[in-house]
């Protein structure tokens, strides 16, 4: 690739000759890793035309740089970086003299240092990789996603694709969700009632922003999902950490003032219980008390293989106070960033507004993608697989676990695609993952889902929806030998 | 398509027999427009599993439904949504229900009713479309477009496609922009200070949260991009809006106590103006004094087609004290949402934090085909091809607003895909847009620009990025005529 001469600049006030400044500007370019061998620089009249410097300034630079065995030269065809060039292994531009901005100054507010769940990068390449929530590249239908990506940037498409819509979502898509999706889950939506969103994440968030303010009160469930627990700043409202039972979130313990409820009842993130319809009413009646608003995060209502998926909390909803959410990101996969919420108009019109404000809308080709990939029954046909070799997982998982003694704290009754463990109250998880990585083991400490610093040391998750069946019992294996060693 | 099983439930302490609920469910599915002619319903016996009733309940609802002509029967295959049943134009769902939520109180901030600019949903089939930032079908190179696409689908790519990166972004887009985009700019910048996001107005948002609160106070020029005053509220801190002159921001004027300052300097939005090297300097010199931080928000720096672009205010920072703004959104297409900031490490660490609170990461796919458009020499020969166009536009429209005598109030001396025009003060420009749209003529009015109560009402924007050349005289005849008759 020719290196182009829109990228050089000459100093405001530069030191030196003009020829030394554009010896040294082209040999910053090669010290810094932004030239890389063999570019072909400017022609001379070029760069000259480019800087207002005369050309032979330019041809004294590059003759400088060719001496130096920066540069050689090929005959007509110009100046290249030279194979002789010193290159640093990666780009690392030159610092331009010391900062001054005081940032801790500066910035109103941090959100960095919440509680993540440290992943790590090549996990691909372990050998038990209990790991939650990620794509299986056995079980997903590259071949039809791709023909429906590819269909979605036909020309026809043209305006789907390219067009700034502002606030507004593919129709299409809305159609599906509001005509397939949503039935399954009992609850009948019109298109108003539907905002598209990057994701749960972009969802949960946006409803903390809408419905929660300095002296308001959100409960949430403990343990719970730890970026849930994130967005929730204590200086933007109060945040009452509830802990769950086997049932899920009890209502009779919410307490008086509580403003907004986020629950995941269907497969309670992480301990995987399922609320029984018998809580669900009195989680309603109590909100209704309340006059709470209730987020239901319906994550992961697809992988229902051990039984048919109880009906979501908002089909019993008939208030509206119900928000309901829901993703591709089990179900497809994570890197898609793509959700749907469902709530009463006035909320979603609020949410669309935000949502315009952060990011305008969701890019118009993967929400297109996704619409063809569900009406096609693409997406139908890739759950029933999931769920199938969910199914054998979940059962050499059991199985494995009796074997060798591990104990399980919460296990889903539907399906899902992790379980919920723990280990003698002296082990440290964080820990034991960090020991069972030496052996090609990945496992997901607990601690980052409990709120409040005392947080319990001693579970874990175990994800199975990207392990091969046959390694699942040589890993729980090496589990249980970590465990005991601890 | 089938109807799923899945989407029917039995209500709890639903009213009637169960035959009778059966059918009112079915009846409602398609009355509702749920289920549309010619779908297959599930079979009695796997209908009747699935509910846990008798199979001849099931049986008998059908019977009765194709008695009242809502199904047909063909023969061993099942039954079908019949021809002649009833159904409504559009899916509207059953009401369940009147909500008895009090969304005026639950509602804790509101985000809707900012200033937007109304553009119509069928703006391309105007003959004479003036309108802004959109993507011209002639001049997008769609076929290597879908190839990048396809390469970013294939299998090798997987994880990129899929996977949850919770806040990185793809290394070679970051590489690129770090090594030829920002460059181009003037801008050296490590992967650390290079943060992508959901096109500009994401970017925008972001700088905005992490630097300001109630106590801190922002400036934005006035006139200024609209999307822009809506996300800074006045209730998260003091907003002043600064008159721009034909320089763009007058830095003498830049109050005491000001904190954040939005600025626009390569090309003034919507004014267009440039902002001189002279008064650059003398910004960033009375940013210095204020130890205020400056966005700089760099749009549309790639349509120079009259001149070399002057280098971004970012690259005279020796500070760290200013935070750039790039976008995709014009050179490629606003439908894409991305973007990208370079600032300070401490700053763009708190981005990226924030970045992953409400969305994570813009999605893989998005991100490795933009990559690969880029690396592979797409996009420049696309700017080029978008370039030429532009200048052969431009040239016409001003030989045209010549000939009509319209008034330019603030023209791109490097480019640009806009001219700002005003009327006669009497006139209306919102009237005038509404007037002129049965004319098939589209011009965007300018009052959403202005800051305040009191807007000015006779500017208005003409967009040159989506007419043919060849409209161009005639549409703006029609504009010249319909001023003259106001």
């Amino acid at each position: 690739m020719a290196i182009s001469v829109d990228t050089f600049f000459l100093e405001l006030n530069g030191q030196g000759t003009l020829q030394a400044q554009i010896q040294q500007m082209i040999a910053e370019g090669i010290l810094s890793g932004r030239f890389h061998v063999g570019e072909k620089l400017p022609s001379s009249r070029k760069l000259a035309a480019h800087l207002g410097v005369s050309r032979i300034t330019v041809t004294l630079a590059y003759t400088e740089l060719l001496a130096n065995d920066y540069l050689t030269a090929k005959g007509r065809s110009g100046y290249f970086v030279s194979q002789n060039a010193p290159v640093p292994p990666k780009y690392t531009p030159v610092q331009r003299g010391t900062e001054t901005v005081d940032w801790d100054a500066a910035l109103a507010r941090r959100f960095s240092g919440g509680d993540v769940l440290a992943k790590p990068a090549d996990w691909r390449s372990y050998r038990y990789p209990f790991i939650y929530g990620q794509a299986d590249q056995s079980l997903f239908d590259h071949a039809n996603w791709r023909l429906c990506a590819v269909r979605a940037l036909g020309h026809k498409e043209f305006d789907t694709l390219t067009a700034d819509y502002v606030d507004q979502d593919d129709p299409l898509l809305v159609e599906f969700i509001a005509r397939h999706t949503l039935p399954r889950r009992g609850i009948a939506a019109r298109p108003e009632e539907i905002l598209i969103t990057m994701g749960a994440q972009n969802a949960l968030w946006l409803a903390s922003q809408i419905l929660l303010t300095r002296n308001r009160t959100a409960v949430i469930e403990d343990p719970c999902y730890y970026a849930l627990r994130s967005l929730l700043d204590p200086w933007d409202c109060n945040v009452t950490a509830l802990p769950v039972d086997s049932d899920g979130l009890p209502p009779d313990a919410l307490p008086d003032g509580t403003d907004v409820i986020f629950t995941t009842p269907s497969h309670q993130c992480p301990t995987t219980a399922t609320m029984p319809v018998e809580r669900r009413t009195k989680l309603l009646e109590r909100a209704r008390d309340l006059d709470a608003i209730v987020v239901e995060d319906d994550y992961e209502f697809e992988m229902a293989f051990l039984g048919a998926p109880s009906p979501a909390l908002k089909s019993m909803d008939r208030d509206g106070r119900v928000i309901y959410v829901g993703s591709f990101s089990k179900s497809i996969f994570p890197g898609l960033r793509l959700g749907y919420m469902v709530g009463s108009e006035p909320f979603i019109r609020e949410a669309r507004a935000l949502r315009s404000l952060v990011l305008r809308h969701p890019p118009g080709h993967i929400q297109r993608t996704t619409a063809y990939f569900l009406s096609l029954g693409h997406y139908d046909a890739q759950i029933r697989r999931m769920s199938k070799a969910l199914a054998q997982r979940r059962e050499a998982l059991d199985t494995a676990i009796e074997e060798h003694g591990l104990t399980v704290a919460g296990r889903g009754i539907m399906g899902g695609s992790s379980l919920w463990m723990s280990a003698p109250d002296h082990v440290d998880t964080t820990q034991l993952a960090h020991t069972l990585q030496g052996q090609s083991v990945h496992i997901e400490p607990g601690a980052s889902f409990f709120a409040g610093l005392d947080k319990p040391k001693n579970f874990y998750r175990l994800g199975y929806s990207s392990i091969r069946q046959d390694r699942i019992d040589p890993g729980v294996k090496l589990i249980a030998d970590a465990i005991r060693a601890s």
